[in-house]
């Protein structure tokens, strides 16, 4: 095995595919060198096999050898010798693993210097202060970085010699004074580490690249890999390059450039550059940087020089590059590239110039490969600035975008704030359906317990509004709640809730400007191109509103209609008085009532929708969710303040009260013992639908029963279903288009979709019940257990986040295939929350799905990344 | 397709192993007739295939040829035609399914006669009394059953002549009472049908078969076919027999017979006769029939004759029969056989003795096979004697056995009234762990809610101890109940539950006789000695008590050792403390306290299975279960009376709150949650382990993580375990044997079973858990949806009763096969209610399960169901 690569090696292939083995920095080294033969300053990478290699059975056997074999032709090729008393070579090693990260060993300079070669160096550039201000430079960051003693220790003696030789700035400090810290610096190493400061080059170098080596299991990079979801064992690569110096004199330089800008996407490099300094300098913010067009200004050949190269590079990576460069005395030399990281309107803007670039002329589907879901949910969502406002809480960021206003502890109390014109938020323990009108009203939702799936989260999303739940360190009462800190906010006090983040601030926390730019709609309409015929976005939608929204964002049909809510708000007296019916004769009045109320609310989603499909479900949830607490009708019996009309409530609810509502009455349980209830719902819609097909509408309907897990169920179902259908038709004299099918939510189902797909014209998973009882996880109750096993790593990732591939996905595969083997023409869906999540979209796509749904504002998003999902199965993507 | 055999037909196979074919009825006659050449009146049966292609498009093509053609075959040897005016021959219409089944059909005897032909019958015989009553008879049979009039119609007809003539029996009524009888019996009919009583025996006998097979699909058929799982498309067959005369004269009879005492086992025939009757008169008990024994003195001749054939048919068939037979005019006629039903004791005893009978020399696997786990089930729990007291209510048969006592309606007064002396009976809405000491107490548990595997139901399966459950249509309080026909039943009187068959009685119902016989023990060791090394048996148990009863049964380990109730009694203060603590010194503190108790709580169980293995389950259930419920906090706390340490109480309860509790925070969640917890279980238990290894004992654990969903969850705890068995057995200087392992209770786990058995030395599926995952059924609310579900056929069988082999067995198939991809030497065994069930023990030995494990009440039936599943899969069981 060969552990290390100089830049000019020449690989089999481009270098810049190469980073699972070079790194990052090391393959784009390695492209600007072999490739592109651009000004790098000469090294060599250590592989990722070697430190893969160090962390199963520490340092590599071999390794010392390879590394002094390229040390000795670096110091060939450079005329100079690490450690020379009298001409030192000095190089930097970084580190570089396949994706940039956090937490990781940065960078250590002027590696080589010592006792003696920081003579050579004084004596070589005529300049001791320079060499002696190199050495210091080198000593601290060694000792901090690979040596792991605290930086102040160090900032403090620089100070302090600093001040007491009253210089106005570091590069005022005489070279004598910094070798007075030179010593001081020497004296904090020995007491740190009881050993003297290595003089020896070989041991310098070898702690610096054993200090990459560790640092790749350091807490903060396994943190970040575990958020990023980044494998354990990718293990980093370490760059050793030749030092040049930016702070040789006021002919040298350092800069960090992008081709273009990363903020806005405009056109022409942006960056910031020091005249005589080196990369910590810019990065550090001691010193005012000038703009990168101010260098065309002081040295004019170098700054031409430099946006030839940004020409090439832009040309050759076909994208915009963030690169870090140096000038020494006059020369200019590229440190590292690296494909831009960009705000979401840049990403947006920048895809659409490059397609027009005559030398890049980037294709439509590269563009859309450009463009990550995360950058349109950044453009879609107001943002908060950059705020120092106390963080009150961090909760789960289920909803995103960003909310200001007076909060408020219960619905109603919102609903009047807001009647009065008063901007609201609504902070609950958690919410229920009885709390949506206040929901409704919000600018944002806080709650304290509950998951990403929990009620808040769920309807918030719906909704594109703002929500931070399961934000356990906050104690919610009735009229204010405490934070952890102590902090006791008050009804009608102003808070700011950020959902993409998950922070709560106290105050208002001012927004971001930002307008959706007009390159949004032209990278969609490439997306939906690629994806045409191949995967369809719909909408999760209960309302015509909802619905006419979802068009909008470019919905091809709802895959989700509950019809929960036409059971709550006004309707809720029926509703109960259905519950509490006696007799048959007083549940068919109160279902009839809901028949003609229905209907009404039917045509509106219909008519929003009109010529696409819209599923709809039938009634879902258990009934108790129609009825109050059994806790708050007990608590009002104890006083003695529970009406006679209250015990019958507390008799039913109690009747129907359950121990794990979730595996209970609910779904097609509910159709099959409460028998006209289905029948209503269908006649309702068919009434609906009917009535819009003479008005010269073309309604398409999917009718949908949840929760089933045997064939018969549906098959019953279906019997009604198809019997309603066809009476209603018959009174109408009007044919309507409908197809039956089911949701696939339990595990049984998926196992036995074979059986139960001979009932169905199509299949809709349910992927946020399929994860809880495939799991075992009540969306409800588990957020301080998945809290627990990401931070221990026990879960790579939040499965009601992502869908989880090997057990969930298993049971998904399953329905699709087995579905399909008795039952060809299937159609599948899913309309869990996992279908507006880039990765589980792609795992759909690969599963042969027709279509995917989610709510209305998660649509533009989906639609990038289905048309992302059919480019990544059509070949491997070609760029970084 | 051939649809009609002769009785007499030369078929391939010995017709008795024909029942898919020719039904029960018609194999056995067939039997008789072709391969034992026994007196049996000639006929044919109608195959189970016309059946089938009836029901698939009615009246099937080319069965009026094929039945004529043996009707004339008949009319040949019988030298008679039916309906012929002067000789006519008659015959008789039964049904004949491959499983014997109330609700279909009976008999329809005398078919043939007409008002022609029944003035032949009297020529011929000379007798036109008997002709009479024989038409009389066939127009009331035949009206009832074929043509579907009520029977009552004829009776009371009937008896009104019979009581205007004055005759002091029906054999005294003359012949001219009996002719008006005949025409009042056509009025009914013609009125009834709105056509004449038909008097063609082609149309006679056709409307017969046609009745045959209608009724198999009779409601009363269909219900009963559910309930013993007998799939819908099997068909019946229709046997059609010359019609003997049983009351022709008195040197004529009928009876009916078995070869042994079916009641008691006894060796010797045994059965009733009359003289001088048609079968029906037997079974109705108009007439007092005679014992059997008496037919030696009144008939000799036909005595021994009969003996004889008993003899060649227990030799033939091998196992005990049961018979009916005629006897016309000095000629014995065998009309039907089968083999025989018995009691528990009764199939015991046969099994042994036919072992012994040198004709017959059953061998042990045969024997093994000729009892049922209902028969041992039959003789575990005692009985009640039949009982005509009314029934209160009718709930789910729980935990079989019959209890009586003074119903109480908390667990206090219960354990009270114990004490007292008093029996008890607990009746409660629903149990949970705070009603185990009135459960303990109680003769029988009682509850209105929960389904066969709610608390109540486990615990009192567990104990062996009558339950019935779910019995909804009471109405539980707090000092009464009231039924559903408004009797209020209140504290202290008597009531008797039946947990074999679901049914509460008021009052005291007595029970039955009945002690195990000793050939309990013989079966039971042949059946030992079938499944040895096949298929082990162990059982639940958590008790040191409850180990040594199960060892007594012959569990070969404890395959499931909750420790929950180490948590529970006078512990619970502790656990209280544990749960409420702020600090980790304090919850630390706690800790030990519970370790010191449970050390011993350990050494018991381990003591009493000295030698076998024992699985220990670390804690499982969520903590709120170690808490008073929120509501009765709530409400305690709304009428002002609940103390600080009662706030402090309704704080932890409502933390610990869960919308799904048997979805949140238990099993492995909270052992890593409370890192503290599980190691705590480890050190007791093995401190307990090396306690008694150093006594000389040979305790054999397996560790076992319950509830894991991912690899790292287990592997995480499985450190932990044995960093403290090493630390035990380092401390103590003594090795103990320990494997480590974990449950499989959730489809993920299953699904997974590959990587996560990676980090296991054994898995135990939990089947009660996986069902409930698998169906999304709460086996807390899910009864009455059950109950519905069963009733239409949406269900075929309870999946908590019995393995859900299609799509829970699914998942235990794939954790099986995947399991031991990766870990061949994985041990496999099962701990939910299931491994007592037979139907899923046969499940578990085909997916190659170690073995089954069970309440130690079920431990025998188990041993008995693991050799027969043993026998099954070794080879197609020759007997019936």
């Amino acid at each position: 095995m060969t552990f290390v690569y100089a830049f000019d090696h020449e690989h089999p292939r481009p270098p810049m595919e190469m980073k699972d083995l070079l790194g990052g920095k090391g393959a784009n080294l390695a492209e600007m060198t072999s490739v592109l033969k651009l000004p790098v300053p000469p090294g060599f990478t250590i592989s990722t096999d070697a430190c893969r290699e160090y962390m199963k059975g520490g340092w590599p056997a071999g390794l010392d050898e390879e590394v002094a074999g390229h040390r000795a032709r670096l110091e060939a090729t450079m005329g100079k010798v690490l450690g020379d008393p009298t001409d030192p070579l000095l190089v930097s090693v970084r580190s570089g693993a396949k994706f940039s990260m956090p937490g990781m060993m940065d960078t250590v300079l002027n590696l080589g210097l010592n006792d003696q070669s920081v003579k050579g160096l004084a004596t070589q550039t005529s300049d001791e202060r320079f060499a002696n201000d190199s050495y210091r430079r080198f000593i601290q960051m060694y000792g901090k970085i690979v040596l792991g003693i605290p930086g102040e220790a160090f900032d403090e003696v620089f100070e302090a010699k600093r001040d007491a030789c009253g210089a106005g700035s570091d590069a005022e400090i005489p070279a004598e004074i910094l070798a007075e810290v030179i010593d001081a610096y020497k004296a904090i190493v020995a007491k740190h580490t009881g050993k003297p400061f290595p003089q020896d080059p070989v041991e310098q170098l070898n702690g610096a690249i054993e200090a990459v080596f560790k640092s790749w299991d350091s807490p903060r990079a396994k943190a970040y890999r575990q958020r990023e979801r980044i494998p354990d064992d990718l293990g980093t690569a370490v760059n050793v390059q030749t030092m040049v110096f930016g702070n040789r004199d006021d002919n040298s330089g350092t800069g960090v450039g992008f081709t273009r800008n990363p903020a806005t996407g405009e056109p022409g490099a942006y960056g910031d550059f020091l005249i005589n300094a080196q990369g910590e300098d810019v990065v550090a913010g001691i010193r005012n940087t000038l703009p990168l067009s101010a260098l065309r200004d002081t040295m004019p050949a170098v700054y031409d020089e430099l946006m030839e190269i940004f020409e090439r590079l832009e040309a050759h990576y076909r994208d915009m590059l963030d690169t870090e460069f140096t000038i020494e005395q006059g020369k200019l030399w590229m440190l590292q590239t690296r494909v831009g990281k960009r705000t979401g309107a840049a990403a947006l803007r920048i895809a659409v110039a490059l397609t027009k670039d005559p030398k890049i002329q980037l294709t439509k589907e590269e563009a859309v490969q450009r463009v990550s879901p995360e950058h349109l949910d950044q453009v879609l969502h107001p943002q908060f600035e950059k705020t120092d406002k106390p963080v009150l809480a961090t909760g789960l960021a289920a909803s995103p975008g960003a909310g200001v206003g007076k909060v408020y502890f219960d619905a109603d109390a919102a609903a009047e704030a807001a009647n009065r014109g008063e901007k609201v938020i609504l902070a609950r323990q958690e919410t229920s359906p009885e709390d949506v009108h206040g929901m409704m009203v919000a600018e944002a939702i806080l709650t304290s317990r509950g998951g990403l799936v929990s009620h808040a989260a769920v309807v918030a999303r719906g909704w594109g509004k703002p929500a931070v739940v399961g934000a356990e360190s906050l104690d919610i009462g009735a009229r204010s709640f405490r934070a952890a800190d102590g902090t006791v906010v008050n009804e009608g006090d102003v808070i700011s809730v950020d959902g993409t983040n998950g922070k709560v601030y106290l105050g208002e926390v001012p927004l971001a400007e930002g307008a959706v730019p007009e390159e949004f709609g032209i990278v969609l309409g490439w997306a939906d191109e690629i994806r045409q015929g191949k995967l369809a976005v719909r909408a999760n939608a209960d309302t015509g509103e909802d619905a006419a929204r979802a068009r909008e964002f470019g919905a091809e049909g709802i895959g989700l209609c509950r019809t929960e809510h036409m059971f709550l708000g006004e309707r809720l007296p029926i509703v109960r008085r259905m519950i509490l019916a006696d007799q048959p004769d007083e549940e068919a009045a109160a279902l009839e009532e809901l028949r003609v109320a229905q209907r009404a609310d039917f045509k509106e989603v219909l008519e929003a929708m009109d010529g696409l499909p819209v599923t709809v479900r039938l009634l879902d949830p258990p009934l108790h969710e129609f009825l109050p607490s059994v806790e708050e009708l007990l608590v009002a019996d104890a006083k003695g303040e529970l009406s006679p009309d209250g015990q019958g409530l507390l008799a039913a609810a109690r009747k129907w009260q359950e121990q794990n509502p979730m595996l209970g009455t609910r779904g097609v349980r509910l159709g099959i013992i409460k028998d006209g209830l289905y029948r209503m719902q269908v006649r309702a819609l068919m009434q609906a639908a009917t009535e819009l097909k003479r008005e010269g509408k073309n309604p398409i309907i999917e009718i949908m029963i949840p929760l089933v897990v045997t064939y018969p169920e549906l098959a019953l179902c279906r019997q009604w279903v198809e019997e309603e259908v066809q009476a209603v038709c018959a009174e109408e004299e009007v044919e309507v288009d409908v197809i039956i099918g089911t949701m696939i939510e339990t595990p049984r189902a998926a196992i036995c979709a074979d059986e139960i797909a001979e009932a169905a014209d199509f299949f809709s998973f349910g992927t946020n019940d399929l994860t809880q009882m495939t799991f075992g996880f009540s969306r409800d109750d588990v957020a301080p257990i998945l809290e627990a096993y990401l931070e221990q790593g026990l879960l790579k990732v939040d499965p009601f986040e992502s869908i989880d591939v090997r057990g969930v996905g298993e049971l998904v595969r399953m329905g699709c295939e087995r579905g399909r083997a008795t039952n060809p023409k299937l159609k599948l869906g899913v309309c869990g929350e996992h279908g507006g999540d880039p990765d589980s979209i792609a795992f759909f796509y690969e599963q042969g799905l027709d279509y995917v749904s989610c709510s209305p504002f998660r649509v533009p998003i989906a639609r990038l990344a289905a048309a992302r999902s059919v480019l990544a199965a059509s070949g491997p993507d070609s760029t970084a």
